[in-house]
C-alpha cells in the first residue's frame, strides 16, 4: 500500500530549550511520514510569537534564516498532508490567534467529530471562521470561555468536543498538551536534556537524542510552564480507549513505540499471523514496499518461505509527475515500483501488502508481476478487509469506494486477478498488535464499522 | 519626496464582468502607486469564492495560471504596502471568511481610529483575531448582528466604528461598497461596458476604458447585486466632509479625478501660488522627482523662472539595494537621483519638493546639488509644514520623528542647509485643491494637529 | 518612443579595489536602462575566477550572498537585454573560459559586423561555439593568437574583426579595456578613490562617486595592472569617428556625459531646433515619457507654447502583462501611459517624441489623445526619420519595418492619423548634438543608410 | 554505506518517437540514483535543438512547459551528481554546441584519464574551454577532426582518448552512442515501441516499457538515423573488458541487468559468500539499508541468522539539512538511519554493508549500534577492503582518505569498535558477480590498485 491513505499530521513541541526551534525542526523531520506537504513552526520568547509556515517537505521550508528568526526557548510545530492552492494556506497549522487568553498556538493532529455542529452554533452566536479546518473550532471555544485560566479555558472547550486529538498549544509562557480521553492517535511525552518535549511519534524522540518518558495519558493534560515544571491533570473521567490499530499497521514508523508496542513487532507479527491463517504453497514472498516490508518478513519467517524484494522501489518519486500522452502498460506503478524479473519468472509469488483499499493499484500491480513471469500470484493482507471509512484523522476514501465495502474476499480476489487472496482475520490483528487480554483497547472501525465515538445526527 | 511616505493602500471591485478577475488585475495594476509590496484578488462563481495573495508587485504574484483559477463573475482587489515576514501574510487582504453571514470578503483602505478599543471588547467577549489589521473587526462586528440581511448588519457594524474607510464587501452573490461619513479617502464609482466598478482612483478606470460615474459618496452605501442592479443607501446622516487634502498634494496619481477636481490641476495651482507666496531670485527651477514635477512645473510657469530637470531619477531602483561596506558620499539619495551638474553648476537653484518629513533627504539632497556646483540653494514646499502624523491611513512617522513639529522654518532651514526655505501657506493649499468656496471640505490635521474624527481615550 | 527599442547592454570594470563585486553590481544599477532582463559579474582574487550571472534585474539577481562570493579586487560586468529561454544562458555575458592565455573573462558592448565570416572560417577550422554570440568569435581568435602576451593576442583577433565594440577584457591579475577604431559606442574612464574604473556611461560614475577621467578613446587599449598602473596604447590608427548619435537621440541617461557633451544638453537642444524647424500654432506641448521629455522641454522654451505632463506614465509596468481576453480600446499603451483630459480637452497639442519606428504605437497614442479631446494633435519628432537598421549594437526592427523607409512624411501622417507631423533635419540633430565645427563626428547611418564601416558580401 | 559514493552519471537516448523529450525525462527518472543533483535534455525537430538543464532532481527541473518546449522526435538526457554554484552550470550537460559538424550534442558518462594532457595541447593549439568537464575535450577533437562524416570524426577524435566512457551524441537528424573498448560503465539498448532507446542502466528500460535488446558493446558504435535505422561499427579492435565491478556492488539499481547478470543477483550472492567466508556466531542479521539490504538477505539466508530490519531510514532527508549548534550524539547517523532497540537489545548483531571508506561512518554507526543495546556487533563488507580510488567515473576520496589504503583488517576493526570485521575476499566478489569463467573481465582497480588503463605521467 504504497500510496492510498495519506497520512493527517505530526506535530511536536518542546519547553524550555536554548534551541527550541531548531529541535522542532529536528522533530518534524522525522514526523514527515505523517505529512510532508506543509509544516509550520511558532516559537515564544515570551514576549512575542514567531511564526514561519509554508508549503512543501521540512527541509524545503526551513533553512538556517527561518530557524534564527524562530526566537524564543519554547517552540511548538506541526507537519501535514494537504492540497494545493490558497485554501491550503488558510488551514495552515499551527494556528495562531489573539483572543482574551492573549495569544495563543496550536497544532492538532486528529479529528473532531462535532466541530462543524459547534462551528454551526459559534457562527450564528457571531463568530468568524478563516478557514474550513476544525482546529479553529477549539480556539473560538477556548475565546469564549468565561474561565480564569487558559488551562480551565482549555478544558471546558474540549469537554464540548467529541473525536481524536492530540493538541499541543503555547501560550506566552506555557506549554501544555492533552490528548483526547480514548488515546485514539499516539502522543509521546519525554526529555531532552532536562527539557521536556512531546511528539506523535517516539521516533522523533530518537533522532533529536531525548528520552521516552511515557505517553501523555489519554484524558491527561499536561502543562509545563515556569523553568521547567511539569503538572498533570486527568481532565477527563478514565473511559475505555480506542487506539488507532491502523498506527500498528501502516502509519506510525516501524521504529516507533507506540501504545505500549513496537511498531516493528506488531508488523512482524501481524506477518507471523497471516502466514498461519492464511498459508499458501510458493516459492518466493515479495512484500510491498515499504509499509508491507516488516510483515512480510514476518510471513517468510513463518512460513519458511524464502523473502525476496521483487520488487524495487524508486525513491525519487515527487508528488509531481508528468505521465506521457501515450499509454505505457502498467505504468501508474511502475513509477514507483519495478519488478525484479529473474526473481519472479516461473515462481509462485505470496505479495504481502497491509491493505487493499480500491483494488485499482492491486490489479495493476498483480498484472506487472504475472508480465515479469510469475507463474501464480497470491495476494496476501496484514489485517482484515478495509470496509468503513476513519473519521478520527485517517484521509480514507468514501465507503463507497472501499472495495471490501461492498465485495466479498472471493470478489476482490476476481477483481485483482490473484490466484488467491487472503486476510488477516480480525482477532490476529489484535493479538499481533499486543490487545491479547484488554479487549476493546483498539479503535477498528475501519474493518468493522463500529465507530467509538457517536457522530451528531446527520454528521456522515 | 521620493521615499518618506507610504501609501496604504488601492481597492477595487467590479460586478459582473465575464473576466472580473483580469479587470480587477488591471485596476490593481493602475493602483499599484498606493502600495506595491502585496497584492490579491477574491472572485466568487456565486457558488464558491476564489483567493490568490501573495507579496510583491501585482505583477509578480499574478499570471495566466492565478488569474484563471479566480472564476466567477464578481472580484475584489487590493494592493498595499506592508513590512516582510509571516506577520504580513496574515494581514494580507482580501480578508475572506465564513460566519453566519455565509462567505464574506472584504477590501479595505483607511483606517479606523476606535478599533484597538472595539477589539478589546471583542476579545473579552471571546472573538479570536487572525492578524493585526483593523480590518478584521469590521468583519467580527458584522459577523455579530443579529440583523436579517448582510447589508443592515454592515451598517450596524460601521455604527460602531470611527475613523477613515472605504470598503468592498463581496458575498456570495453581491458586491457592497461603503465609504465613510467624512469621505476621508477619494473612492470612485463607474461602469465598464455596463458592468459596475469601484475603485481608489479613477485611473484605474482609465486603464479599463470603464466611465466614471461619481465618487460613491460619503456615508453611503452601495449595493451591487442581480443582473447588474444598484441600490444606493445613505446609511449615515451627512455631515461636515473631511477629504485628505494630501491625497492632492502627493498620494494620488496626477490623472486621477479625486475629491471634484484633478490631481494634476491641484499640484500645478499648489506650484503656482507657491511662487507668488514664496518668490526667490533665481536661475532654474528644479523639482525633486516625481511627487514635485507637476508643482515644479507650476512654480517655473508663475515665476518666470526656467524649469529644468536637473535631478535624474534611477528607474530601477528596487527594495532591496545593496550597499558597499565602504562609505560613499550622497549615496542613500544618489541611488535615487543624480545631478546634472552642467544644468546647475554656478547657478542659484529652487528645489520644488512636496513636503519635508525628517529633514534628513532634503539636507542630503541640497548637500548633494551643492557638491554639483549649485551656487545658491533655495527650497520650496508646495504644502505648509507638516505638524502631525496621520491617524486615517497615511503611514506618517511618529508626531516626534516630523522635524516641523518641533523647529521653525528658520530651524529646518538651517538643518536642511538651504539658502532659503518657503513653504506654501494654509490658504493657499486649500485654494490650489479647489476648497474655494466650502471651508473644512478637506482633513488637513497633518498641517494642523485638528483631527476631524476624534479618538477613544488614550487611543494616542 | 517608450518601447520600441531595446538597448543592447551596458559594461562595468573596476580594479584593485577591496569591494570590487559590490561597485561593478552598483555601476550595473547605474546601467540598467541599457538592458534590465539579464546581467552578471565576475570577479578575480588573482587565483581563481568567480562569477554570478542571471535572468532579470540587477536587484533580483544580486543579493548579499552572491555578492560575498565575489571575491578579489577586480571585477567586471554586464547588464543586457535578451529574450527568455535556455538559448539566453549560453550567451549570457561575461563570458568566462579557459585557453592558451589562461583564465579569461569578456564583456562586450556593441555588434560585429563581419563575426559570422570569422566563425564560419573559425568552425572549418574546428573551433567550437556554445551560443550564438559574436563575442565568442573574439575568445577564439585570442587563444588561437601565437602572440606572447594576452594584450598583443588581444589586438591580433580585433585586427580582424570589424564593427562596434567597447570591451573589458579580465585576466587572473589584468583588466584591459578595448574601444574599437571609430568610437561607435560610449566608454567612460575614471578613478574612484584612485581605483580605475570603466563604464558605458558616467552616470554609472556618479552613483559610485568615482571621477570622470576621459572616454576610453577610439583605437585605444587600456591596461590596468600590477598595483593600479594604467598603460595606454593606441593600437588602431585614428580613423574618422562615428559616434552613435541615437545615443544623444534616446539611448544614454540624460545625465550621461556623452561623446563631449552632455546627453541632457543635446535633447534640450534637439527640442529647440526643433522648434524652430517645425513651428505649429497649438495650446500646449506634451512630451511623450520618458525619452521625450527633455526635448519637449526645449520646444516649449523655444515656441513659447507652455508645457504640460499630459501623458502620464505608469511606472510599475512589468515585461509580463496579461491582458483582458476581450479587446479595450486603446489598451496596448494606455496600460504605459494614461492621457490627463482636462489638460487635453479642447487644446492643440503638439506631441514631442523621439522617433517614430513602425508607426502603430504612435498612431494608437494619437487615438487615445485625440478620444481625451485634443481638437488638434502634431507629432514632433527631435531627429530625422529613422529609415535604416543598425548594425552596430542597437535592436532596430528590419528596414522593412520601418515606416519611414518606405513612406514620405505625408504618408506617415496621414497613417499615424496627426494634424501634422514633422521632423528635425538632418543638419539640425547634427548641430544639437555638438557636431558643428567636425563633420561626419557621428554615425547617422539609421537616417541616411550610410554605414560607415563596411559588410561582408551577403552580410545583410 | 549510505552516504559514502557518490555516482557520476546517468545518461539516455530515444530516436524517433512521438514524444521523445518525455521519454527522455521518465528514462531519466529511472536514473536518478545515478546523479540527483542536476540533469538536462536536449532534443531536436531536424532544424533546430531544444535545450533545458537546471540543477535539482529530475522531477524539479522538469515540467509540462519545460517538456513542451523540448520539441522533436531524438532527446538525450543527462542527470548527474554535482556540486553547487555557478561553476556547475557551465559544466551541466548535455553539452550543445556549434561546430564544423554543425549543431552537436553530448552526454557523457565516464571519466577520461588523458584529458588534460589532450586539453593542454588543444589549448596550445588555440581552443577555448568554457568548463572543466573532460566531455568538452571529446567535443573539440571531433570539431577539428578533417574527416567527411560526423561518424568519422567522432572515430578519429575517440582514438586520442582514453578512459571510461558511455557517450550518446545528438546530431540535427542522427543519434549516435558509442561506448569505450574495455566496457567500463554500463550501457543498454533496446527498444521502445520500435524507437531505438540507449540508458545507462536497463532500470530505465522497464519504466518505459522498453524491451531490452542487448548492452551497446564495448568498442561499439551505433549510429541511428533516417526512419529509425541502427548501423553497428566496430570503431575499436576487441580488447579485454573491465567492467566496473562496483556497479555490482553498490552503484547500479538492484533490478538492473548490468554486464550480464542481474545486480539483485550479484549482490545476494555477495552476501552469501560472505557468509561462507566470514561466519560469526550471531543472533540476528542487520542489514545497513538500502545498499546492504540484498547482501544482508544473502547472508541471512545462508547462515541461517534471521534477518532483521534493525535500523530504520528516514526517507526524507534532503540535501540541505540544518544540524542544531548542541551536539547531539550520533546525529550524524541517526539523521538518515534510526536503530530499533527492542530487535538489537541484549543480541549479537552482524551488520552487513557494502563498504568502509574512511570509517567515521561505520564508526559512529556501531557505536548508535551499541547504545541500542546491542551485546556485539560485527561488521561484515560485501566486498574487499577498498584500497584505491576510482579514476574511471566514480567519485570516491583520495587514497589518502580510504582507510584500507594504509590500515590492516585488524586496525580497521579496531577503529570502528567492531567485535570483529571481515571483508569478502577478491575472489569471492568476482565469482558472486558472475566472473566464473572469465578472469579479468572486470575492473577492480579500487581492491586492487591495478588500473586496466595506464595514465599520462603525472595525471595522478
Amino acid at each position: 500500500m504504497f500510496d492510498k491513505w495519506h497520512e493527517e499530521c505530526g506535530i511536536f513541541g518542546i519547553f524550555r530549550h536554548s534551541e527550541a526551534a531548531r529541535i522542532a525542526y529536528l522533530g518534524l523531520y522525522a514526523l514527515q511520514h505523517r505529512g510532508q506537504e506543509s509544516a509550520g513552526i511558532v516559537s515564544s520568547d515570551e514576549q512575542k510569537f514567531f511564526v514561519e509556515r509554508g508549503m512543501g517537505h521540512v527541509a524545503d521550508i526551513f533553512d538556517e534564516n527561518t530557524l534564527d528568526r524562530l526566537k524564543g526557548e519554547i517552540a511548538i510545530g506541526h507537519t501535514r498532508y494537504s492540497t494545493a492552492g490558497d485554501s491550503t494556506l488558510k488551514n495552515a497549522q499551527p494556528v495562531v490567534v489573539t483572543c482574551s487568553k492573549g495569544n495563543l498556538a496550536l497544532c492538532h493532529n486528529g479529528n473532531l467529530v462535532n466541530a462543524q455542529q459547534v462551528r454551526d452554533r459559534l457562527e450564528k452566536e457571531g463568530s468568524i471562521f478563516q478557514g474550513t479546518s476544525d482546529t479553529e473550532v477549539v480556539l473560538h471555544l477556548i475565546a469564549r470561555s468565561r474561565k480564569p485560566t487558559v488551562e480551565e479555558s482549555i478544558q471546558e472547550a474540549l469537554a464540548q468536543l467529541t473525536g481524536a486529538y492530540c493538541l499541543v498549544f503555547m501560550t506566552r509562557d506555557k506549554m501544555i498538551a492533552v490528548r483526547d480521553p480514548k488515546g485514539f492517535r499516539p502522543f509521546a511525552y519525554g526529555f531532552m536534556n532536562g527539557s521536556p518535549v512531546v511528539a506523535s511519534e517516539t521516533c522523533a524522540f530518537d533522532l533529536i537524542g531525548a528520552k521516552f518518558e511515557r505517553e501523555v495519558e489519554p484524558g491527561e493534560m499536561l502543562i509545563f510552564s515556569g523553568a521547567g515544571s511539569v503538572e498533570s491533570r486527568q481532565i477527563f473521567p478514565p473511559v475505555q480507549h480506542s487506539h488507532c490499530i491502523f498506527e500498528h499497521v501502516y502509519f506510525s514508523r516501524p521504529d516507533s513505540f507506540v501504545f505500549g508496542q513496537e511498531v516493528y513487532k506488531s508488523r512482524f507479527q501481524l506477518g507471523i499471523y497471516l502466514a498461519r491463517e492464511q498459508p499458501v504453497a510458493a516459492d518466493i514472498v515479495v512484500p510491498i514496499p515499504d509499509s508491507g516490508v516488516v510483515a512480510g518478513l514476518g510471513f517468510a519467517r513463518e512460513s519458511g518461505i524464502p523473502l525476496e524484494f521483487g520488487l524495487i522501489r524508486n525513491h525519487y518519486v515527487g508528488r509531481t509527475f508528468i505521465e506521457p500522452k501515450q499509454s505505457i502498460r502498467n505504468f501508474g506503478v511502475r513509477v514507483k515500483l519495478n519488478p525484479c524479473a529473474h526473481l519472479i519468472r516461473g515462481q509462485r509469488v505470496v505479495l504481502v501488502d497491509d491493505s487493499i483499499v480500491r483494488g485499482t493499484t492491486s490489479r495493476k500491480l498483480i498484472k506487472m508481476v504475472r508480465a515479469a513471469g510469475a507463474k501464480e500470484v497470491h495476494m496476501r493482507i496484514s489485517c482484515p478487509p478495509t470496509i468503513s471509512p476513519c473519521y478520527y484523522g485517517v484521509d480514507t476514501p468514501t465507503k463507497r469506494e472501499l472495495i471490501a465495502s461492498s465485495h466479498t474476499v472471493e470478489e476482490i480476489c476476481t477483481y485483482i486477478e490473484a490466484d488467491s487472496l487472503g486476510y488477516l482475520s480480525y482477532d490476529g490483528m489484535l493479538r499481533a498488535c499486543g490487545d491479547v487480554e484488554k479487549k476493546g483497547y483498539f479503535c477498528t472501525a475501519c474493518y468493522t464499522g463500529k465507530y467509538p465515538v457517536a457522530f451528531p445526527d446527520g454528521a456522515l
